[in-house]
């Protein structure tokens, strides 16, 4: 077929409706599938836009009916014919396209195919390591496509709010110096500067803030990072972060450009209109409310402190709990009502799994409840329980008590009762802030404070007195945006005082020759006039995720990696010729 | 200053106009200047927007003086103040905010600085090393932000006409495979995979291939690309391509494309409405007019053929060297009418530097012409190269001959010509593109033929016949386009049929298990149904500076490299840590 002439299309196949009934049109695609009706053979032919039919008729045209006898699925074809209505009884209601077929005159094959080692077909289940081996044939499956569009059309929307709030799109190096987000780097050999790397960098956090004390006011990037971790679920070794960055501002300045970038993102893209502001939560209330700083509200089903009940049990296990200063927290199931006994024992299984010692469950009959441990409560303890909890008949009620952290497993079996339980919810889409994180954990292995965020993170001015007595206390002027209980986002004020900086990695105890050399530069950079500044950054490929519907990063990347940080179509990494190891000065042990 | 509070900002600086007069206003920014006026202190105060007086009256203030009494340059500062209409005498006509001044009432310093190591004053000029070493500061001068605005621009509005003209933003892979673009690869370690390296990109030829081949119709991307290359003037380690794909085309659609493209670019970013169809040249006629296949047609000075006016000369150098089957070549120079003895001598020693072994020029003075080789020449051939040049009276005409090419020696001259002696052209911009390039060159050393552009370009249609027995003769499906003499893009139309490839893969003496291994997975996708596709890359970089009116890429990049691969400000490369080495396992050599 070298160098054959074929017709350009002069529509799309999935461009054509009723309305275009009579028209001359050229189609360009792949076939699909091939139906051969005893002489009149019917073709699916398919491009970017969708799906139409294609009639080969040999009483139309004998040459093109002919072209058509030969054609295997995934050829690539151009056909010419004219607009025909289907007839009633075979219109296609499922099919944008289906009221019509094109009744083809002139056909020419543009190229052939081998038979694909696996259907081309939307939803067709198919071993993720073909898919991957076989991605330029996995993308043609209108399931693979959509998500790539979504993310495309997520990208421009977000680029164009940003643009028009007078941010600027500014590209920070990818051959860099190490940036201080403690996952491992990945390093580049530097031929020029022999022994030396450069590394790739996991964030544009430094040069965004360089930027901010360069006077830029307002800047945004859709950033490759990367970072050499051991991939656990779901993860990749390069991601992609709308990152972003403002001078000037407080978190509420950024919080209110935040809300309405989501807003004008879910319109544009989903056709779903959010309402902002959005809810602001303390990380002190989500973790009480939903064991978690990632809550989804979507679900009732907050989890209360029910100490107070029983102050004076005589329920023992209850009140040595309570005396060694720990806590009763349960909530109630929602979508779960006059339950059965395995469902009971599900709950108790799934607890243990979490790592409880144990879960009491609770059914509330008439003015009793039905509990293992029922014989222990006082009618007090049970009515105060009952309309604590407002339980209506039927309803269960689950209760863990311990001096260790509940959240965990409190948390674990709320997404354990939405997933199995719940009704859907009245809001398909929640989005909320998590605010005023803890600067600083304590790190009970190292015996050291860590910064929750990242070192730059500004103490929030009314906890700052306490910096230097009480660090735990210390909130930050930081922010997590949580989209149905998943993380997509997160950022923060900065510290633009390089005394408090100061003061800030002696309590992280980090060196002054240590903070000289990861990022001596930027502390430099701040004796020369910082503005306040804070920002956030977004996992593109993980909002793209929960808007295209998907379950894995891997379905919105177009050449995603395996576990292993393996192509498998390239077959990256590979082995180097010992001639480029030789020039740059490098050898493998 | 830690925690200490600060107004936010209800105007821009350099936003104020005469209109805002009597508005209350608070702005921050960074102290420029500071003039003490016995008593009364002005500033000229600074952000993203521009610059704005603001005065400091101790009669208005005296706290707020008091404040302005400490600030010294970029020191950043938050005040409130009215908005009053400067003295007639003290407009600034030069500033957008040169009618209006801030009289301030309050005044709070928020950073400190520092005294800067050069001027934040545009137009300083400032060693480039220690610029890129406090770039931080660098940028904050108003011609250093400028072509970052612009480049900004630029970015977003080839986005959205790619957008809108049903492209998809899709993400290649980063951490891949070598791609064959000749240069050397950067290449990162896998610690996952001991011994194996990952490449990074050099373009995204391959996937953006794959992705046609995948149906994806159209794509683009704004991709950093890297190349481990010994840096020459004006070059990056690592530098951004727009890039872009489309399958079921042919050169004059992607062109069309383009040229709207282009024009929606000037129209939106500078102002400028060019006129589309952009002129097409082939690269022969290029070579023959110009000289070379980037030509800046702004100004005339066509080179032509004068050989057949010399057919018979009695002129012995020119008739040895028409024997040799060599060619006499000239054009006629712009500007310079009557010219000295120093400017003609001045020519001479350009085209020696050059490489010329001499050059011709020629006066034309009545009837005769003023030249070294006058007396060789006949009244004809006299009168045919006055008629042939159209030369009037004093005008200055170039002539070189010889065997080998002229063509370096005409294009440097036609350079030098234009820019010392060539009037200001009509036009500011001189959009083309020089299409038809020759799919082969002749590698004289290595004895075989390379690719001119790369191994994936499409012979063109018309010239595939001579694929076998004059390849030279060949043409490919290919454009450049140049902008005022540079080129700042360049695609072709790419083989779309395995057996096509395999031949030119021979043609090119790849051997069947070199392409297995470099690009074996393109090749097998070709197998698959392949569309007739193309595209082109532009550089983003050179584009914004030839826009932006600078003379290096360093101007448009916010944080460059310099020759040597070092970014001063970071100190990257930098050594790893044996630890890190150990776990990539490779070691220095």
């Amino acid at each position: 077929m070298i160098g054959r002439e074929w017709k350009k299309r002069t529509h799309h196949c999935g461009s054509l409706r009723i309305e275009d009934v009579g028209r001359d049109v050229v189609l360009n695609g792949w076939v699909q599938k091939r139906r051969d009706h005893g002489g009149v053979i019917f073709i699916d032919l398919r491009d970017v836009s969708g799906l139409v039919q294609v009639v080969f008729n040999p009483e139309i045209s004998a040459a093109a009916h002919e072209v058509a006898g030969e054609l295997r699925g995934e050829y690539v074809i151009s056909c010419r014919g004219t607009v025909g209505a289907r007839p009633a009884d075979s219109v296609n209601p499922r099919l944008a396209t289906g009221e019509v077929e094109v009744r083809v005159e002139e056909a020419d094959v543009i190229s052939a195919s081998l038979t694909p080692p696996f259907e081309i077909q939307e939803g067709s289940d198919v071993d993720e390591a073909l898919r991957f081996r076989y991605r330029f044939l996995d993308m043609r499956r209108r399931d693979q496509l959509e998500p790539l569009i979504l993310r495309s059309r997520v990208a421009v929307t977000v680029r164009n709010f940003l643009d028009s709030r007078g941010f600027l799109e500014i590209e920070t190096p990818m051959l860099t110096k190490s940036t201080p987000e403690g996952a491992r780097d990945f390093v580049v050999p530097s031929r020029l500067q022999p022994g030396k790397f450069y590394a790739l960098p996991q964030s544009p956090q430094l040069f965004k803030q360089l930027l901010m004390i360069a006077g830029i006011d307002r800047y945004y990037q859709i950033a490759r990072c990367f970072r050499d971790e051991d991939m656990r679920a779901d993860r990749q070794l390069e991601f992609t972060q709308i990152d972003l960055e403002m001078s000037f501002i407080e978190p509420e300045d950024l919080i209110a450009i935040m809300d309405a970038m989501f807003v004008d993102l879910f319109r544009r893209v989903m056709s779903v209109e959010l309402s902002d502001p959005f809810p602001q939560i303390s990380w002190q209330e989500a973790m009480e409310a939903y064991g978690t700083d990632r809550p989804d509200p979507r679900w009732g089903m907050e989890i209360d402190d029910f100490s107070s009940i029983f102050s004076a049990t005589d329920f023992k296990l209850f009140r040595s709990i309570l005396e060694e200063k720990g806590r009763v927290r349960g909530f109630k199931v929602d979508g779960l009502i006059a339950p059965a006994r395995r469902e009971l024992d599900s709950l108790v299984s799934e607890a243990q799994r979490l790592g409880a010692g144990g879960l009491v469950w609770m059914v509330r009959e008439g003015d009793s409840l039905r509990s293992p441990v029922a014989k222990f409560l006082s009618q007090g303890e049970t009515d105060a329980l009952i309309e604590k909890a407002a339980m209506v008949e039927g309803e269960v009620f689950l209760l863990a008590a311990g001096p260790g952290d509940l959240n965990p497993v409190l948390a674990g079996l709320r997404q354990y009762c939405i997933k199995n339980f719940a009704p859907q919810p009245a809001e398909a889409w929640a989005l909320l802030w998590v605010i005023d994180f803890p600067l600083f954990d304590w790190d009970e292995n190292e015996k050291r404070y860590k910064s929750n965020h990242h070192p730059f993170t500004s103490p929030s001015r009314r906890t700052l007195e306490l910096l230097d007595d009480d660090p735990l206390q210390v909130t930050s002027d930081s922010y997590d945006m949580v989209l149905n209980g998943v993380e997509i986002g997160g950022g923060s004020i900065r510290i633009h005082d390089p005394e408090l900086q100061d003061r800030i990695f002696k309590i992280l105890g980090l060196g002054e020759q240590e903070v000289e050399e990861k990022f001596g530069f930027l502390i430099e950079a701040f004796r020369y006039g910082a503005p306040p500044h804070g920002g956030i950054a977004y996992g593109l490929d993980r909002l793209a995720m929960l808007m295209a519907g998907k379950d894995s990063i891997r379905d919105v990347i177009a050449f995603p990696k395996t576990q292993s940080g393996l192509d498998l179509m390239t077959a990256a990494p590979d082995i180097i010729s010992q001639a480029q190891l030789k020039e740059l000065r490098i050898r493998s042990t």
